[in-house]
């Protein structure tokens, strides 16, 4: 297809289609003429999955091309190509200072996963995420006990497992929905804590919801 | 205490507590003379609580003034009292287009909760979080299926009751706890989705990270 059903096709205008392949976020179409090329299925694929990156996951386009990077060659290792997909993605928390001097940069977030019996890779973004959200619950007076964090590590490998027997076997595909997943199940899963907590508090408080 | 020794207790300056004082953000302590007070473990508690949300929360001082608020008069209805003060937490979802017309606002969040058995309170400012992440889960291709959904619900469900066994019994209390549980440990609870994820893969991708 022209680029004009392309964009038709995506439901987007061909001024963001240009954008995009400009931008190295769309990979270019085969050339029909000197000014020509045709598009195919991968193509708008693409422009879903980076209209949902530069949109509701609210990366920057140097993110999405990080991303996009890894897609177009996830390499031989696709253990570490997802790592660094995920890692390309929002949070991105701040190196702790204890990192500069060679001490132990993630005492928190090492002492949960060990607990945890699950792989410990500081090179992981996510064990820095961990590190700077357990400190700030211990600063406010609610730190994670081991308690919760046995609950918490429970149901969290449960829906893992759940997600990993869904990945794509092809390793592009396999990035695409590991990042997808990432960027656009955490607000449903979110979401759906605060209400799992208000159906379980209506429940225990005897209330009832005035327009349940 | 006087207002040095509490700000030391906390330890912010003395600056950040006048500032709590000034914006309503903390409740003034017992006047001793015209110009001192004296302060208690109330005050402490308070300071860790506002400072947890204008920090790491990222709350602004309305917001968190909203819920300081509720805090000090939670009145007969905890439930309510709770929807409010979670409801002052980011995200802050756009009210649908549809909500206007008088057409059904939330058309994803009501179906996922009614197939949850769960309660659907449009009030709860959740459901309009949950309609904006499916739709846009939806839009980018990997909308929630039931099974995902179910998963989800289940898992969260034995989280929630995990964390209401733990709810404080005096109301005041039990909104603080809602408020630091919701703003404190989702990022947590993100952190160990990655990380659950990670350790998932590593192990059926057959790699070794490099500094496990």
């Amino acid at each position: 297809m022209r680029i004009s059903a392309l964009a038709a096709e995506a439901g987007m205008p061909v001024a963001t289609v240009k954008f995009y392949l400009r931008e190295g976020l769309l990979h270019a179409g085969t050339p029909t003429s000197a000014t020509q090329a045709v598009y195919d299925a991968s193509h708008v694929r693409r422009l879903h999955l980076v209209r949902a990156l530069l949109g509701s996951a609210g990366l920057s386009v140097q993110q999405a091309r990080t991303i996009v990077a890894v897609i177009e060659a996830p390499g031989d290792d696709l253990y570490h190509a997802l790592g660094r997909a995920v890692g390309a993605l929002p949070p991105t928390p701040a190196v702790p200072a204890a990192a500069a001097d060679g001490g132990e940069p993630f005492p928190r977030a090492r002492a949960a996963l060990e607990s945890l019996g699950q792989v410990y890779d500081p090179d992981f973004a996510a064990v820095a995420q961990l590190e700077s959200a357990l400190a700030s619950a211990e600063a406010a007076g609610l730190p994670v006990d081991d308690e919760r964090l046995e609950q918490y590590g429970r149901h969290l490998a449960a829906l893992a497992e759940f997600d990993l027997d869904r990945l794509p076997a092809d390793p592009a595909s396999a990035v695409e929905y590991t990042v997808l997943g990432t960027a656009l199940h955490e607000p449903v899963l979110l979401a759906l804590r605060r209400l799992a907590h208000q159906d379980a508090a209506v429940r225990r408080l005897q209330a009832r919801p005035e327009n349940g």
